[in-house]
């Protein structure tokens, strides 16, 4: 209850505070969790342990005297050995905070030589445990590489360093008037370099796309120390084989992504956001057609979020909807270059949705308060949901045929088991955040989803891990979505790049011994 | 004099043929190229011979009396050895014209077997010699893979095999209110399969973005016959170390892709086109600066065409330009959802521009003939300089504070040893082609071209080839744009996806021994 409270009041002190405070601030007040390898049946791999000269070459490396880029206090390192949502925690004994690509390479020449495994981290926000150690792997903090190089305001370029902060470089691009080509809730604290390595997806995907098409070039270090430029300017470069994109989406287990150019579109003067109720999913993928045929070119988002979702939101957050009630809820966001147009689409679409019968209610605005309101509805039920006790969180991909009938599914199977069975989501990307609230977790309500959901997504041939990635909670899905020939050939690029396994070991490739598995005791 | 008063004939009989008529019309009526072997200093790799026995098998394996599907006889196999531009001319003895992937797997499990080595073949439009044998490989042609398995208009996806033509794969999704995220000159007869593993760029991209962000999956024979499934019908599916990259752009030197699915946006109801005039290229780049704010999210081609380059192509061609003369034009083309919308902003972007002094003189249209029309301006320019009996192609990306000012450099280092030196192409990607056209090739033009072109782009880390690609002509300049690093390791993706070296070899990668090179005799 003192949680509950304390965010009541934050969220009512600051309205117009990014909702990334409240997160962070709902994940500082929770207790430190157990170790990872108390919790998770996992076996250290036969790397070297840490020893004081290595300390000391660390330090050499980085330059004597600068103890504030080599930690080793343990109340300094803590939090880099734990990952946001408290599910995960190693017992890293030194966190590296390297300044320069030439400084990652020196350090990590020496790990590959001594066998030092090695934990790259960014802003430590995943979600599946990927950014944290395991065991006592060395953290690689890139915190402190967060350079602006160069912003192209002509080519819509921007070029720099993988430490800095996805909001500082909205802010700077801004001013030129280009956009990040992604956004996500953890964008106050996340880095450019971890969003490219787990290839994060967010809230503008449906409009630009995903990095695999947004990222220019790389620069990574590979596991023995060489420096791999794979950088470009340039949105056509065909000379030779691809290769920037086995850095895009593995996790930091090929390579740590230390420079990269990416593409950053020209930013709209005018948004809108409407909110809509309707009365079921059919209506709600029919009223998805017409928003992109109808907004066309202006469509910037498309979430769905189902009765329960809107419901916890609301009474946790003590907010309140714009609209009555409803089965399901739509949130439609156009960005353009002319207010008047984009509004005018709008209402159009609007009019003839009501008029078909495919939405019952809407309210739509472009005052910037309102609109942030309307995203908070959306934003944070992830949050409230937390907040029944403990929450089963998966983020699939599924056809819009049966996008819903998981939720369905899942509701008769798990019965009063569950507090909340919602879902919510990018349907404008075909994902779904499915989510299962309870008060505590028990053997037969965990027995009673996987592998459940993870097999009824595989039957639909969906994808496991839609946006979050597989890190180390969910390796032993993997193969819900990847096929044995697929899941050799990535062991395969991982022995060619990393022989001695030492970069971020323990993540993406599932476990070599079924023993080594993410589920918890 | 013959091929041109026969195009010009063609030219005024079919204004609305599309202008790959031409093209092929065109390249139809040159002579037989010598042999590659004959012209260019390479030596074959060690592979086996082909036998009658291996023509049995591959008929076995195509079922027998299908005698349609294994081409043997010398005139028809005569047009599966030479490329498009009639540049280069291999001998391979064979086609074979599998209709399923596991046909393609059993052939190239034998193939592979036998080590005889493979040239896998779309639709034959590439333009640096990759498509055709060098010496005498098996000629794979996915011709006859053509089927659309399924178009979902909710997602805007299609699935479907790698050997369907790209227009007719425009008909079917624009049936069902999508559109391809590509389109090319060549759309007529080449194969989304050849479009996704070279990584066509073509006139859409500063829309739509690459084919590495619009392919959602894959599906690859390799060089062992392995039936690598990478397919995914989701723009959102991080489940593992993104794979399918690997074979978009690597011009089939890693794998044979077989079938497909790829995102398809909405189809925009209104097109307009405007053709402008102007007096530098100063003015050229603030005007692309402007119509970027300006149009926005409804910009959808942004084409720079210098005077010589516009000259050339109305003196060849009969044709008109619809303005007075200027040192520099540009083509824009805006589509969207609302004609009228998209027409204000396009009449408030030429004002603007105008009343700026950017501008000097303009004409707008959405009369689809009049838009085909403008655009065979820009489309048949490359056509119109090889006319002039010879000519140099360089297809370049290029930072935009520095695109037009190697078309000067080269103009003055070749001097009256040209006809033409011009410079036109996608300035919305970075994009030049550079073509320098004579009477005659001669090794002191040549010498005076290369490598100085390569070498300053290389010095403006630009691309050597932007949209192209490497193939069999480009593999020696490979260098300028990719560093020693990169290049072992694309060396060592080559060795772990083909041991053997029998996918298209001779193509993408740099010759191992010095000596074999694409420089002609």
């Amino acid at each position: 209850m003192l949680l509950r409270s304390a965010l009541q009041r934050l969220n009512l002190a600051a309205t117009h505070l990014p909702t990334t405070c409240l997160r962070t601030f709902a994940s500082k007040h929770r207790e430190i969790p157990a170790l990872t390898r108390d919790r998770y049946p996992v076996q250290r791999g036969a790397f070297a342990e840490l020893t004081d000269d290595d300390v000391a070459v660390f330090r050499s490396i980085l330059g004597g005297n600068d103890t504030a880029r080599v930690l080793t206090a343990a109340d300094e390192v803590q939090d880099y050995n734990i990952d946001y949502l408290r599910s995960v925690r190693g017992f890293g004994r030194v966190v590296v905070k390297p300044r320069t690509t030439a400084e990652v390479a020196d350090l990590m020449r020496y790990c590959n030589e001594r066998r030092l495994a090695v934990c790259p981290q960014g802003g430590n926000t995943g979600l599946v445990g990927g950014s944290v150690p395991v065991f006592d792997e060395v953290v690689f903090s890139l915190q402190l590489m967060d350079t602006i190089e160069r912003i192209d305001e002509y080519a819509g370029i921007v070029v720099c360093q993988a430490g800095c902060v996805l909001a500082n470089l909205e802010e700077q691009v801004g001013a030129k008037g280009l956009v990040m080509p992604l956004d996500l809730g953890a964008k106050g604290s996340c880095h450019i370099g971890g969003n490219v390595s787990t290839n994060a997806g967010g809230l503008r995907l449906v409009r630009y796309g995903n990095l695999h098409g947004s990222v220019l070039g790389v620069e990574a270090v590979t596991a023995d120390g060489r420096v791999l430029d794979l950088m470009s300017n340039f949105k056509k470069d065909n000379t030779g084989y691809h290769l920037k994109h086995l850095f895009i989406g593995s996790e930091g287990t090929l390579g740590i992504i230390t420079r990269l150019s990416m593409f950053c579109p020209t930013a709209s003067r005018s948004v809108n956001v409407a909110f809509l109720g309707l009365r079921s999913y059919d209506h709600v993928k029919q009223t998805f057609l017409a928003a992109k045929r109808g907004l066309g070119e202006v469509l910037s988002s498309c979430e769905m979020i189902d009765a329960p979702s809107l419901d916890s939101c609301t009474r946790f957050f003590g907010l309140q909807s714009p609209i009555e009630k409803y089965p399901f809820y739509m949130l439609i966001e156009t960005s353009g270059s002319d207010a008047g147009h984009d509004e005018e689409k709008l209402t159009r679409f609007l009019e003839q949705t009501m008029e078909q019968g495919l939405v019952q209610d809407g309210t739509v605005t472009n005052e910037p308060t309102k609109v942030k309101n309307i995203w908070k509805l959306r934003e944070l039920i992830a949050d409230s949901l937390l907040a029944d006790g403990y929450c089963f969180k998966y983020d699939i991909s599924l056809p819009l045929d049966q996008f819903y009938d998981i939720v369905l599914a899942v509701r008769e199977r798990v019965g009063d088991m569950a507090i909340n069975v919602t879902g919510y989501g990018h349907i404008g990307d075909s994902n779904l955040h499915l989510n299962v609230s309870c008060a505590r977790f028990t053997p037969e309500i965990y027995a009673s989803l996987e592998p459940f959901v993870y097999e009824y997504t595989s039957k639909l041939r969906g994808s496991v891990s839609a946006e979050h990635g597989i890190g180390f909670l969910k390796r032993k899905y993997l193969h819900y979505s990847k096929q044995s020939e697929p899941l050799r050939l990535m062991r395969q690029m991982k022995q060619l790049l990393d022989p001695n396994g030492i970069l971020n070991p323990y993540k993406v490739l599932p476990p070599e011994h079924p023993t080594d598995s993410a589920t918890a005791h």
